[in-house]
């Protein structure tokens, strides 16, 4: 029984790069009284884990270089020192890149394996698709008839950002980058509109994916996406800034320019918002019950990538960082 | 008895130029039956105008060629024809840029001359007065302690906006365009930091002015200032987007990069909003009360630049366009 980890070897220069990893293995430690040791069964890789390997100042620490890098994770208590879970409980929480961890339960929520796959939790049912509810719900104030605009919109956030704009009643719209992707939006999603914008006229396929203007935008991208969708804001419109994928990967000095026309935002009476997933608890609850409802009528699909062993999880997350995954990317490093 | 005019002779094509403006006399127009005639005493040029020249959807429509300018204006009844107000009145409302002008009276408000001089009715109680109260309580949410900033400090909305703060107890600072109106700010306004930005680093004046990061931002400009702004503002941040003066002038194409760093407002759950002072028509009451009572009490200042004459009209317009005038730019067609 070994601890394989994945520590930060260094910061990444621009765009991240193999080098930026390094593969440890430790021994598997011993959860001390009051402690449990965690199997990881499932690790998440997102977008913004990106800002994370920055020495920058945000809402939580960068990753420590040596140090394990950490991660959403689905893990099943195997031994426990007088801990909160009897050993058999899954449990959901920030983890690290790791097979074992011990922790005192403490940011640890148990999840029913019952209520849906356990890779889910790091999904739809996990950080993405409570994003994705806060997003529209508390920040954009979405509602019925509203029209909605989604970039990365096959992404883990994005797939489920549209499905709730149609169960709510909206036109839904999206960008995406890739023909695959395209398809999968429109013939299983449901999508009104959706366009790949490595092959159109971002602006042009912009407006016309939008005919009644843009009332809500969720926003993941950044960069050319976000000053097309301004041209399109309607009065009052609402952007929920979520992410900024296109930009992650550049030092200030270095990113490209932004839009040049924010100051349609003053005649419009736009509001413009970004916002901390964690910072509206009621609505994170809310949606596993929405969520979870939703999934057993058959009215949100979802759509994972698994990639096999820790090994694989830098790899897997330098996807993400480019688009390639299709669903939601997570790590499988033991079976269920 | 004659009514000058200035019409729009033609659409600006980037910087606003005298070319763009005609002079021309018509006969005072008669009231029929339920309006009057209204002569203009004072009227208002402002930096929103050069948005409504461009042939652009806005929350107003555009100025139209061959017909006069519209301003915020104070006039007399000097005629009723069974109009709402008896002769003598003094409204304030959107006028002309005319010495004549009929109306029924609609979108006017009786002002009392014995609470403040006239020309206050367009500045400190009028639409810039209330746009700074509007931004700051009804969009920026500002608090007791916050750190306030607030670029265009010494104009017409600037100056109300850093007196706003200090009421308030806030630390203010600002920036603005010359070592006078620096002098303005931090001497005779009670400003805590002041600096000349186009002297100044802006990146290296803005963190040196905030040393305790930016909590509000009332945005007035645009361009550079705002990105040095993003990467000073603090978690949960609030930015009044009032305007954008460094980009009025310029065709979307031709427009600067916008700022690089939006994706910090994301981390730091910044909300910037655009706002219109007259969807809030409760604060603007308010603040005619609010700030009388503080200009009273002396803990209000407030300058004014005054053109003499509707001929100068345009020159005066442009002045503001470029930052030449000190204070709010009023224009005096008629004796009080």
């Amino acid at each position: 029984m070994e601890n394989k980890q994945i520590l930060l070897a260094s910061r990444p220069n621009g765009v991240v790069v193999p080098e930026n990893f390094k593969l440890a293995t430790a021994a598997v430690p011993e959860p001390s009284k009051g402690e449990m040791l965690l199997q990881t069964i499932y690790m998440s890789v997102d977008p913004y884990m990106r800002g994370r390997m920055n020495d920058v100042k945000s809402y939580v620490p960068p990753f420590q270089i040596g140090e394990p890098l950490q991660a959403g994770i689905v893990g099943k208590v195997v031994k426990s020192n007088g801990g909160k879970y009897p050993e058999g409980t899954y449990l959901t929480g920030m983890g690290l890149w790791a097979n074992y961890m011990v922790t005192n339960g403490e940011g640890f929520q148990p999840v029913d394996p019952d209520l849906a796959p356990l890779s889910y939790y790091l999904g739809v049912l996990g950080m993405p698709g409570m994003t994705a509810y806060v997003g529209l719900k508390g920040v954009a104030e979405l509602k019925e008839g509203d029209q909605l605009f989604v970039s990365a919109a096959s992404g883990a956030v994005g797939q489920v950002v549209g499905q709730i704009g149609k169960n709510m009643g909206c036109h839904v719209a999206g960008s995406a980058g890739s023909d695959d992707k395209i398809a999968y939006l429109k013939d299983e999603l449901g999508f009104d509109e959706a366009f790949n914008y490595k092959t159109q006229d971002i602006h042009k396929a912009t407006r016309d994916a939008n005919p009644k203007g843009i009332d809500v935008y969720f926003e993941n991208v950044g960069g050319p996406q976000l000053e097309a969708v301004i041209n399109n804001l309607n009065f009052n419109a609402r952007v929920a800034l979520c992410g900024m994928i296109a930009v992650y990967d550049n030092k200030l000095e270095d990113m490209p320019p932004g839009p040049r026309n924010l100051a349609v935002l003053v005649g419009r009476s736009v509001k413009m918002q970004g916002f901390i997933v964690f910072n509206y608890p009621d609505l994170c609850k809310e949606w596993i019950q929405v969520g979870a409802g939703w999934l057993k009528e058959g009215k949100l699909k979802y759509r994972e990538s698994v990639a096999e062993g820790i090994e694989n999880a830098p790899t897997a997350f330098m996807d993400v960082l480019k688009g390639r995954n299709f669903g939601k990317q997570v790590v499988r490093l033991a079976g269920d």
